[in-house]
């Protein structure tokens, strides 16, 4: 390989408007090119304190076991699965798109015996159903996604959390797209186990995984009869590295840890009312854009999840062809659909950073543009509409 | 929390002379301090294959299927075994330190019958030994660790890898301490499986781990009767995502690659050989030091990992704390004794971006002078010895 094989590095200028990553704060690119220490410095040892309360606050829990799992969000949902689960015991999902059914994977990779409670696409898993399933089941654990990413809904988990206690099992909660742009109180939950991802509402860089555990689920850690299927996520190991007597199990990725820091630090600042407040309108006004040019969600209106917006591809429109256009002549980076919405969606993703009135202008007159130069047949006036709930408030 | 208790992050200055992380080069930090685009970015998947050219450069080899495991080097190590393991195999597990130990935890785990061959702590494992052993057991894997970072010592392997060829078994090399520091050309090892970890020798940060599979470790891939049992760390699935058809697995963490595309522009602008000479003199300018002090290592004279150094403490010396005075009044950061050498020595690793000789000098000072203070007899002159090692060609 000669030099020329290497040039620098590329930083193309983009706005991320996908499913995540998000765009991430200055403050908190900036915490990355800090020196690095080891994983075991006495200032990492403050500096994980310091997350662990941080997590806390945005999880709003009392949890003592709260820490980042050492990857993405799958990691953490891995996590959560293998190290509750021994083989042979049965786990209950409820799955509504891609990563409900990712759970039901991982769990059968883990040796469990799986039964799902599947809803359409674009619909929430109903609790009733979860319900009964528990019931007639009697599952170790139940696994359920509050903002499933691939559909844009918001999952409501009070009621299954409360039957699953009911029956003796666990709830595991995927927040990965959820937390920080959407209220979800891990205590009022009844969620035993809780876990998100760091690069969509909290708009964090991707790379680790905060999650939570309460009683319950320290408890099933300590009755275990098998050790956990992985070194790398034993949450009873991670444990004593976050906490006394502090072992080394891993060599923690400080880098990411400085931004998770200055991350949360943005996110508490503003505070989690405001932050939810931002998504909230950032929504409401997209939804009236895409409403003058005639574009409607694939998602259930009673349970949308507002950070992300499954948005109707126009008939006769190549849905690939515009987001294509969107990043090479605006540099703007929206989602393609997956699984039973592949081609039929964009996934709009408004989270975190990213989620701020000029974003959704510009995608918006962006969407209109190209849609019209496509030959599209949809409405006009998409800014105007959008502007106007954000009213003077725009930033 | 009130602000108070959200402090600006803290940044000590530390020089990192401990088993890894290393001291991250400059323009390094700076590359994480890009603004980030997605996992699907169209540059993001123009630099996963630059990132994977620059590999096969350092690993030295051809093979097709290297990558970046999406966590530290134990990460690869789990992923290394989980992908080529299936319940009930036996694995053949060289082991003479703590890591050697954890790949046979971690196949355990994964459900192989795990036959152990074990050595002294600060010898090697003997390759006759192994090759006897591999005769008998008929390992579907043999594991090995060619850097021993608990106790400093080089690994042949060669021998042993030809060895499980001839029986129709699998090599899986771990070179996390070694790479870039050490001779290692996977190609001619004829080892498998070879995975490492980004932050030592290759001073990148922590968080994402170099791994490479030959043709036979591929064929065992696409011959697996079961799931990996791990979703996080299947190696079929990465293979989708860093190679056509690009289909998401899991939300890469972009800065982490930038940093290691600028990290591994760093070594090969360096070049292996030049960089592999300046660990060597390092290390022999320490040793020249340490003699000077009447310090010896508890490594094997004709095994000895240059990178990391098992430094052996004079009798009546706290080794903690002097470690602790270190990092105090000097910053510096040696590690602590692992397992059966806890508290007997420091290890003190020379490591990438670490290995200088003004570091090299600046320990030896510190050290003789905290000795002296701490009481210990031992002699003088070990920065004029270390000095006459490097000669004129000191930086």
């Amino acid at each position: 390989m000669t030099p020329a094989d290497r040039p620098d590095l590329p930083a193309p200028r983009r706005i991320l408007l996908g499913p995540g990553p998000s765009d991430v704060p200055a403050r908190v690119l900036r915490a990355m090119a800090t020196p690095i220490v080891s994983h075991l410095d006495p200032e990492m040892l403050v500096l994980l304190d310091r997350i662990a309360a941080q997590l806390r606050e945005v999880f709003r829990t009392t949890n003592r076991l709260t820490l980042l799992m050492p990857g993405t969000g799958m990691s953490a949902m891995e996590g959560a699965i293998v190290n509750l689960v021994e083989p042979g015991d049965t786990v209950l999902v409820g799955t509504c798109g891609v990563f409900g059914r990712r759970m039901a994977d991982i769990a059968r990779r883990a040796g469990a015996e799986v039964v799902e409670v599947e809803a359409p696409w674009g619909r929430i898993v109903d609790p009733d159903a979860m319900r009964r399933a528990i019931a007639e089941h009697r599952p170790r654990v139940v696994a359920i996604v509050h903002g499933e990413t691939s559909t844009g809904i918001e999952q409501p988990v009070a009621e299954i959390a409360a039957a699953a206690r009911d029956h003796g099992a666990l709830t595991v909660v995927d927040t990965v797209a959820s937390l920080g742009g959407v209220p979800f109180d891990v205590d009022a939950s009844g969620a035993d186990v809780v876990y998100s991802g760091s690069q969509k509402c909290l708009s964090c860089p991707p790379g680790l995984a905060p999650i939570t555990l309460g009683p319950r689920a320290e408890e099933r850690l300590r009755a275990r009869t098998r050790p956990v299927q992985s070194f790398y996520l034993d949450l009873t190991l991670l444990d004593r590295y976050w906490n006394e007597p502090h072992v080394y199990h891993h060599t923690a990725a400080t880098s990411l840890y400085y931004a998770m820091y200055e991350g949360l630090r943005v996110v508490l600042e503003e505070g989690l009312e405001r932050r939810i407040a931002r998504h909230a309108a950032c929504h409401r006004a997209l939804l009236a854009g895409l409403e003058a040019l005639g574009i409607g969600l694939a998602s259930d209106p009673e349970h949308r999840l507002p950070v992300l917006n499954p948005v109707e591809v126009p008939d006769g429109v190549d849905a690939h062809r515009v987001r294509r256009r969107l990043l090479a002549e605006h540099g703007i980076e929206v989602g393609a659909g997956l699984g039973e919405l592949a081609d039929r969606v964009w996934r709009v993703g408004l989270m975190g950073e990213s989620a701020r009135p000029n974003n959704v202008l510009l995608l918006l007159a962006a969407l209109e543009r190209i849609l019209r130069e496509e030959g599209a047949r949809c409405g006009t006036g998409a800014v105007e509409a959008a502007a106007s709930v954000f009213g003077s408030a725009a930033d």
